[in-house]
């Protein structure tokens, strides 16, 4: 059975920009992946989806990595998004994650035209090599087009070594026991689909990839604490209280509702960049009723 | 009713890399643009979908639409694609063409995160304002994950006034219907799907882009005047000998087929670049055979 | 190339409902049958989609079959819907249109669990021998669940000698061209959709099945006048004036909406059957309007 | 807190035919209902899909109810679909379901033309009143065309008030927490997609609704068990050794596989009934293997 470099509670921080010039703002990065460490986030992945790393330039991107890298500074694992159209792309950010000390890198096949199998193998092959740090596949048919079912990430990973992870982001709970018995239990499979984050717990998922601790970290790593304690009437409840949350971040898209809900709790992080519009007003209303309802104080106290 | 400033076929080259360093190869692109147009195309479209646009660095892109521009040198109307994740992006790439003398532009609503109505007009209206050229804008779910139906399209074109032309690759024939209905013949619009080709033309369509004219510019053409002469039988007689061909290039996606045939044809234009591969040799053996039964002097007498 | 049984317009007639009752009123059909063939149409097709066969009993279907065919008297072909869950069940109604002189027969491939291709086989040939009819098989993906692409439908009817003409009623226009040219011209191809109508006899359908005759049968026979003669200008025209209309009883579900404009013309063939309920006032009143603009008298003169 | 009919494993059986005359086989029927029963089955559900009720003629259809209720005899709880394409039909069969004893019935959206909201209203609302019985709305995209989404349900389930249970088998597993939630508990939901079975349990689900336990019935109530008792490791165990089972039987169609399966037991059921075929010889063989995996002496000893 694997032991995998990640679990738990990942933490996935937004890019912050400055609100005049548009600039990443680093200063609020360094403090904004300071908050996740503290919190108690059991791993951070800058330059995801939620990092809006598809907009950034390369300098932009490089930048973004070593202050965040070195914010963590090797207090817990890091897993970085290297995803690129390009081959060629995708190894320079996969080198540049490694040059920074990342404890594994994260590649979606996010391509424009659809990749054959052979395609697909060389292209996650190629990175593997170039990085050496285990890799994770990140299965989003929702940003990426590209739906990987699980006889094929499996295949995948037979031919690379270093293809260690999977993140199912599909929200089908049944695809992360069929990756860990297809794969004989050598794929660690992640969830990043929030919705589902307590079924995919109890289906086998060793950790939950999630932006939620940006905005209410103590709910969402008790609600891990009750999953994997076996509390299931707790966990129940959690998710319960949690739930029109994750459904309201994941429903309007997730750079813009976690900006918004910094700007809620004065820790501004600017607005999402264009084509990305901040959350309009009664939508931001809503999100305040709903932040308001999982501050710290509301947890239920636990049994224990 | 609009005059649009494309009409026709509209040519689009592959973009040639260098078999061995892979880099950009601006010779063998003169030459194929050149070859184009001396074909008779009606209009050339660099760095679209087929021009690998989304595998080169900003860098090749200012060069690749440079170059195809300066040898075009105003002979026939040019349409270049502009599509980049980030608005800043786009304009950027706009701006570009339009020093370069491009007559329109083409931009994909390509999107990582889905966009609001709000984030689209938006995104659009800005590239409009900053490139002032006639913009196209190009639906393809297939590489855009995004449909963009009649009634969003044109509710789009009346609020910025740039927007004056449609590119629909989603090959369901009643949209090219629809869209000049809905728009009260405003939009021009032009198919993007080689299959219906004729019963695009027949439906409305003003323009079809695309890639064929690579490999087999006289079969392209004499289509395209059949179906405007109103010569059914010939058009018919016609289209049934070039399907085959237009299928395969479509479902063998179109840089690595184009890039194949014209390697049989001793017009290197090296391979795709890397996540594409080369077409593999049993599917290449297939293409001979098709471009065999296209060959110029197998172009049916015309009867006029 | 086949010589089909039946051309042109195909036209489906409701089944009508006394309403007070909810029985069949065949004096309703009878009289609707007969204004479908004083019309001119080029063919008669009861117990369709149209006339609600899905929600009539083994004996009211029986008797719907024996008026329609007794009405029709030869006049013009006949084309019955003979599709059931069971191959028992088609079989039976097969037999019975054959029995009451049905020109041909038209089966769904109406399937409660997904058939596999050689139970899809077994069910159209038993089908095919029972009735010893020309056999129409019909392609409607959003009423069956099951979509027979056109290598699918052409590798059926190699099997089956009777299963001569196919029904497309998926919309999408490159499926007529599609299935002749795989066929070798062999099999007939006939629109389903009404909003392609014209497209589709440009790419070669030699039919258009429809209800909208039940209505507007001199606009529909104008658009058949236009298209098979040539008349593109005229065509185009008439199709744009008839296309909110066609639209309308498509998006509406066609038993309700003929149902409610026959109503309006004072052609009372009651209520559509439970679960289905009447059209809602509003509805019906959008309905009056687009009748209005298609009243015979509005019909453009022919320049001829 | 709804306190529901039936909870735990509701067990499904397959209608037997003759081999030779193709006629349901009564004396079959009772025998494997006898054996659901005896075999520790919580609920009994007859003339579901499994029962390949849409293939039934009226009367076979009220033989097969009338047989299993009576061989049941009330000793479980007793559950008969009663969907029909018709209103009329549908409350025709919940009539025959109430005066043979059944404890509740099950209706499925089988629509011809989709439903509109007012129509699913009138005729859930007409089945229930008819039979005044506890109804279980059975939501299954894949055979009835119509996804009803946990909203939808709730919003039809508050105007109807004896729907108070939902079977899903989308296999979306976050469903079951939403049905409730949305309900505020007063709707039950029960599974019906064989792979998830244990997630739904751990999701909330109180009932299984599946075929299974006519050929492994053993293995089937163990899951059960080990799930509402919260033995999480055995549950995870049974479900790992069964999967390749209930993915097969769910990939095969119930039908066909559970009566190849049941041959293969001794426990003739004849074929299913055209257009269902048997299953093919090596898929019959692979099979064999997997009951092979299952016999009741391989069931691992429990800890308890």
């Amino acid at each position: 059975m694997a032991n995998p470099p990640l679990k738990g509670i990942v933490s996935y921080p937004v890019t912050p920009f400055d609100a005049v010039t548009g600039e990443v703002d680093l200063p609020a990065l360094r403090s904004l992946t300071g908050d996740l460490v503290a919190a108690g986030s059991h791993a951070v992945a800058p330059l995801g989806s939620t990092g809006e790393s598809a907009y950034l330039t390369d300098k932009e991107w490089d930048a973004v990595c070593e202050t965040t890298l070195d914010t963590v500074a090797g207090r817990v694992p890091t897993l970085v998004g290297v995803s690129h159209w390009s081959t060629a792309g995708t190894v320079r950010r996969a080198r540049v994650a490694a040059r920074h000390g990342a404890t594994a890198i994260m590649v979606l096949p996010q391509v424009y035209w659809k990749l054959t199998e052979d395609e697909l193998a060389r292209h996650y092959g190629e990175v593997a090599r170039a990085a050496d740090l285990p890799m994770m596949l990140y299965n989003n048919p929702g940003t990426s087009g590209v739906d990987l079912h699980p006889e094929a990430v499996v295949a995948l990973a037979r031919k690379i070594p270093n293809l260690t992870m999977v993140k199912e982001s599909s929200g089908e709970v049944s695809r992360f026991r069929a990756i860990r018995e297809l794969s004989d239990g050598e794929l660690s499979v992640y969830n990043g689909s929030n919705p589902v984050a307590l079924d995919a717990f109890r289906a086998g998922a060793v950790g939950w990839c999630t932006a939620a601790p940006c905005l209410v970290p103590e709910w969402v790593l008790a609600l891990h604490a009750a999953a994997v304690g076996g509390h299931d009437d707790r966990a129940d409840e959690l998710l319960r209280e949690l739930l029109p949350f994750l459904r309201f971040i994941v429903d309007h898209g997730l750079p813009r509702a976690v900006k918004a809900g910094l700007d809620l709790q004065n820790r501004p992080s600017g607005p999402p960049r264009p084509p990305l519009l901040p959350l309009p007003h009664d939508e931001t209303a809503r999100l305040r009723e709903l932040l308001g309802r999982l501050r710290p104080d509301r947890l239920p106290p636990s049994a224990d």
